[in-house]
Order: structure tokens, then C-alpha cells, then sequence
């Protein structure tokens, strides 16, 4: 069994055109029910659910801005990141700073659907994006 | 609620080192309990649970071989691929090629935990390796 305190909330696929990117899942089966713009990342986002909490979530930057825009540049589409849920995001970047992992930011910040993120470097887990993120009250 | 015929069966990360790379994700929150060799893939894998069906697959290549140890030297570690189980990956298979995706195999092979697995090249998916997985009787 899943451990309640840590389990997989999105994969983050970086992709340059949504509906085309839906499209390609939609054909293996999954379903979308939800856009959202996070201003904050300078992305619009579409979510399908892949598991019981679970959701593969993809991204297509603004007006061709912000670090997806960047990041397509750069590498090309793809998996961007991966995503677990903490019971707090404050806590937990604390504690995995303490043990000598790299926090993107110094205090969490909004993410999509209503969640308070921060991110750890690749460069301290061997090469994979990992967002760790608390679900606010709505 | 997720789609019964198609949900996510693991996420695979390339490691160096299938014990540091616990380690890591163990400071997260997950928790390893089944490692097995897959010949047919050259590699040694660990999984813990990250949501009611799906997995978080670790991967490290055998002797320095086969896939895997080429994508290490290639790309370095990283997000390798994700892989959704679907019913009959016979017919899935049949049916992607039909709408125009590349299979890397003619024919479904062998995978870890007891399953049938093809992959869908990136070219045809958005520059994402997705495999698809049909659970065989055991």
C-alpha cells in the first residue's frame, strides 16, 4: 500500500500545443476534465486523472515565457517533472534542506490546483525534477 | 476517478545506483519493498508504491549493458519513461500503430512484476517513451 504521507500527485509533461498533446493520451485510454492557467509559472495546464490521487499534467507556456517555454528550448518536449503530495511543503523543505538537498525557493509558493509547492534541485536527486506539494483548504 | 482501462502502472527512473537512489526517494517518503531482475531488459529494479495501483520503478543497468546503461551514458540519469496498463496490450498495440504511433516491438514482451509490455516511440508521442503494460495471470 501507498504511504499517506507521501504519494505521487502529477507527472508534469512539458509539450508545445495542448490539444495536440491531449489528443496523443486521449488515444492510450486517459481522459481530461480540467484546464487551469498558473500565472506563477506562466503555463496554461490540462489534467487527466491516472490514478486514485494521481494526475499526468501537461504543460504548454504563455505567449512562449517562463521556464517551460525555456526548458522546450533547451531539451525539447518531454517530461518535465514529477510531483508528490506532503502533508506540509514548509516542514518538508526544511527537513530535506537540513539533509543536503537543494530547494528551489526559499519559501513555498502557489501552485496549480490549489496547492502550495516548492521544488527540488536535479542536481541533488540525481537528475529528476521533484515538486513536493500541500494541498491548501479550499 | 481514474479510467479502469488505462491507468498509470509505474514511473521509471535511470540510476547509477539502485541503492543511493532508494535512499533519495526513501527521504521524500516512499518506501521500497520489491526489487527484481529483468533479463530481457539488462537491469536491476527496486519499486515502492506511490498511489493505489502505481509504482515508482528505479532502474539500473546489469554489467554496464542494454538499454538502460546507453541512456546513463547518453543522457545521464533521469525520468527514463512512464507506462500505463491497459487490458490487451495485443490489441492496444494494433490499435496505436493503426492510428499512426511507432511500437518498438512487433510482438509484446516480457516485463518485470509479472506483465506483457510494448513501448510507444517518443517520436510518435511528444518526446515521452511511454510503455503499455497488460497484467498476466500469475
Amino acid at each position: 500500500m501507498f504511504n499517506k504521507d507521501c504519494f505521487l500527485d502529477h507527472i508534469a509533461v512539458a509539450v508545445e500545443d495542448l490539444d495536440k498533446a491531449e489528443k496523443i493520451y486521449e488515444d492510450l485510454g486517459l481522459k481530461f476534465d480540467m484546464r487551469e492557467t498558473v500565472e506563477e509559472q506562466q503555463v496554461e495546464t490540462s489534467f487527466a486523472h491516472i490514478d486514485e490521487n494521481a494526475h499526468i499534467e501537461l504543460l504548454q507556456p504563455i505567449n512562449g515565457q517562463g521556464p517551460i517555454a525555456k526548458y522546450l528550448e533547451k531539451k525539447g518536449p518531454g517530461i518535465h517533472h514529477m510531483c508528490y503530495r506532503v502533508p506540509n511543503v514548509h516542514e518538508k523543505s526544511a527537513e530535506l534542506r537540513s539533509q543536503g538537498y537543494i530547494l528551489l525557493y526559499d519559501e513555498p509558493k502557489s501552485g496549480a490546483n490549489n496547492t502550495l509547492v516548492n521544488f527540488i534541485h536535479p542536481k541533488s536527486t540525481g537528475g529528476v525534477l521533484i515538486e513536493i506539494a500541500q494541498k491548501m483548504e479550499s
